[in-house]
């Protein structure tokens, strides 16, 4: 969810702005998480067991589009590590029926650990997920995978339905 | 979860009673659920989806003892199908910190279909997640599955224990 369809970064941005006094540009923290930008901004992180912080997150550009016409033909799920942030639970599911109501309960995922998920594909922008990943792994861009190699990348979601439907990649 | 380490029973039997006055003995739902005993009784179905269901369950006799042995020698992961009550899960999520400390966060999956969940083995009362399941399945014995002879059954925790560690079944 986070940094692939939900987008934590303006939120973070705000977060570091209302700490620093400075609104960040997408240079500075190229390769790192915001709040790993120094050791004091770490406590930024915290924010995330906040009751609404994943509640009104915006949509990442493109992804309910091309997840739905995904989930035409493939059985798509949603797996987000949630499991670290009691207070998420209620607001990634009621954002998810928010915004992407074409995704069954079913096919929903709150984990700590992706290793336990079994699947074709995974999107991920977290490289640990994508290395514990039995099928084919799409890194999806972000700030802090920027530096990585191993993995076909995938930098919005127009290039996630490339690849799935004109084979470009891969 | 449920019916495997949380027990749901004693809670249906107390509403079966509030609504129909009269205790049932086990032998009365063998072989079914107990809300589809009867058409009309599918509405205490309704209570899994209150706030607290799942918050006060007992314990099944012996699963915490060979739980944390089972942490001793294998990566234990809790998956339950959580996804469809809403309401539950934060009430799952204090029930097991309560009862199965010993159990760290990344080890915890909430999902609707078990499908996704990738593992050599799997303890579980519904036999359609074993059917699912690519890995060798144990059916835990609960009355809806009193007739099921596809899997390696087993009838409690310390027939759990007995198939890890003495390999008596199989």
């Amino acid at each position: 969810m986070d940094e692939v369809i939900a987008d934590v970064t303006p939120k973070f941005l705000d977060l570091y702005e209302e700490a620093y006094g400075r609104r960040l540009e997408p240079g500075d923290f190229w390769g790192k998480k915001i709040y790993d930008l120094h050791e004091d901004a770490y406590v930024l992180r915290d924010r995330l067991h906040d009751k609404g912080f994943f509640r009104d997150l915006p949509v990442m550009p493109d992804s309910q589009e091309v997840v739905r016409r995904l989930c035409e033909d493939y059985d798509v799920f949603i797996t987000t590590a949630a499991m670290e942030f009691r207070s998420s639970f209620e607001d990634k599911f009621d954002w998810l029926a928010d915004h992407f109501p074409f995704i069954h309960w079913k096919n929903i995922v709150f984990c700590g650990d992706k290793s336990i998920i079994k699947a074709d594909y995974m999107i991920d922008d977290h490289v640990k997920n994508l290395l514990n990943f039995d099928g084919k792994g799409l890194l999806f861009t972000a700030s802090h995978n920027a530096e990585e190699t191993r993995f076909t990348r995938v930098n919005n979601w127009r290039e996630v339905e490339g690849f799935f439907y004109e084979r470009m990649r891969g």
